[in-house]
């Protein structure tokens, strides 16, 4: 009994007819296979990362387990197709605050054809990507039992400037979503902290200083964490894990510069939401920001 | 009484009536602006740059000390034309080894015209730029007295392989410029040690992961020794310089993830030479670098 994903923020939808991932009642999650080289790609890379003896376990648990590949009925109808079999990611979490941002200035492989490279370029000059060195690919942040869900649109998250990057990234750890100025109530508690997101990103950063055997393009980092365990006292369990590498290349004996140079840019906004929340510069854009974009959705899952 | 700089490894030369930059016998460093916008930058940004009271001195050291514009005859005969003034970063050095990095995978900045970003695209593409996330733009070694410098062309320095960087790199620490293998003799003198070249570059490192005013693109670090001193049992003077800026833009509060992470890779590459010089995957290039591409050139200034 495979399902449509809860809480997916990015990338394909199975619903309504479409092909897209789907979830079963284990802690599974059945990712249907590009039948192109993108389908290859991200298999080579499951099967390659889970047996790298190289990676270290403080790494590792940055991504998700794999299971292998499984023929399954697609969700679009299509009868049986391969699929990569991989951890749930959310499949222990109630009502998850996600956020999900596709790292590096470039998003396109070294193996691109030349149509390919310019509607990537393309798509990294109108969104935050090239400025940046990442863009906001998807998000929802869980407001209250009643309110459910606040998940702006993907369309619109992919095209905003650099001040409302920040201010979501700020409304991602505030107590009201419909705020106007984001208080940066769970800032401390979901950035900050010996294992907070920060310390995580930072792990992260050092291993992509050192390591040289894969280079990860259009890949994404996923931000979670549970508000309503802040709000009962207990840790909300940020988390950050790494997903979609159906753009993932061999490295070479070459650090992936790329993917640090962007790493280091999110890092330093989420340093300074920690240094400074109050910094007002992008206060008057929050009420623009939840007006203009944001379309209600039900609640916990 | 200007002249040509006698190890001037990248750039536009003044020789044989061309425009290009020439030096005093006091020690500055006249160059030409470029009379569009590339020239209106460069200036802007070594006025702001030198006025900035946030670049701490350690990292200010990096950078070439400003004198001024000055109105000076152009070396090609076209009159009085308005020149940078700078410090002659080799005016008290005797025969330094110089080598010209420019650094970031991309080399164009955020104002380019599509012409022009496909153009410098092709040559990322092209070079190293894009791999790597810096390309070498030009380089002299030091032999000796009698062989003088080894000075590849800049040409085919600037379309070489992964291993061939990996392998000047090597080369431009050894004792024997005409030798087969790299001995490194020089690398820990140079690149290591407390005021080595690698603790420059970290220190540079660490100002570029919080720095948010300026984005460089197209701009270089020289790396200089003088192989001489290390022969008499002094210190060789290892330096970094960061030059060319007609093409930093203004970072508005994002760090420059493409100049930081060029550089996260250019110290992998001396981190490695450092740990690990005897490593041989790259001694088969030595003798056909060697071969093909170098042309004799009289030593001492």
């Amino acid at each position: 009994m495979l399902k449509v994903p809860a809480h997916q923020v990015a990338g394909h939808r199975a619903d309504r007819g479409k092909l897209g991932p789907r979830v079963d009642d284990s802690g599974r999650f059945y990712k249907p296979l590009q039948g192109d080289e993108r389908g290859a790609r991200e298999v080579a890379f499951y099967t390659s990362f889970s047996s790298d003896t190289k990676v270290p376990n403080h790494i590792s648990r940055f991504f998700p387990k794999f299971y292998g590949t499984q023929l399954v009925e697609a969700s679009d109808g299509s009868g049986m197709k391969p699929h990569v079999v991989l951890q749930d990611l959310t499949f222990s979490r109630v009502n998850p605050s996600v956020m999900d941002i596709k790292i590096g200035s470039r998003t396109w492989g070294p193996e691109e054809s030349a149509d390919q490279i310019q509607k990537c370029l393309k798509k990294d000059r109108e969104s935050s990507s090239l400025s940046l060195g990442f863009r906001l690919s998807g998000m929802q942040i869980f407001g209250t039992k009643e309110s459910g869900f606040w998940k702006p649109e993907k369309k619109w998250i992919q095209s905003i400037s650099t001040d409302e990057v920040r201010l979501l990234l700020k409304k991602f750890v505030s107590s009201d979503t419909s705020a106007l100025k984001p208080d940066c109530a769970f800032a401390s508690i979901v950035y900050g902290g010996s294992k907070g997101i920060l310390s995580q990103l930072l792990e992260l950063k050092a291993w992509f200083e050192d390591q040289t055997s894969y280079h990860f393009f259009a890949c994404s980092i996923l931000m979670m964490f549970e508000k309503e365990l802040a709000l009962e006292g207990k840790s909300p369990c940020p988390e950050i894990k790494l997903v979609d590498f159906a753009h993932v290349f061999e490295g070479r004996g070459v650090i992936d510069h790329n993917f640090l140079g962007g790493l280091c840019s999110l890092i330093k906004f989420i340093s300074e939401i920690l240094t400074t929340p109050e910094d007002s510069t992008t206060n008057v854009l929050v009420e623009d920001a939840h007006r203009s974009h944001v379309y209600p959705e039900n609640g916990s899952a």
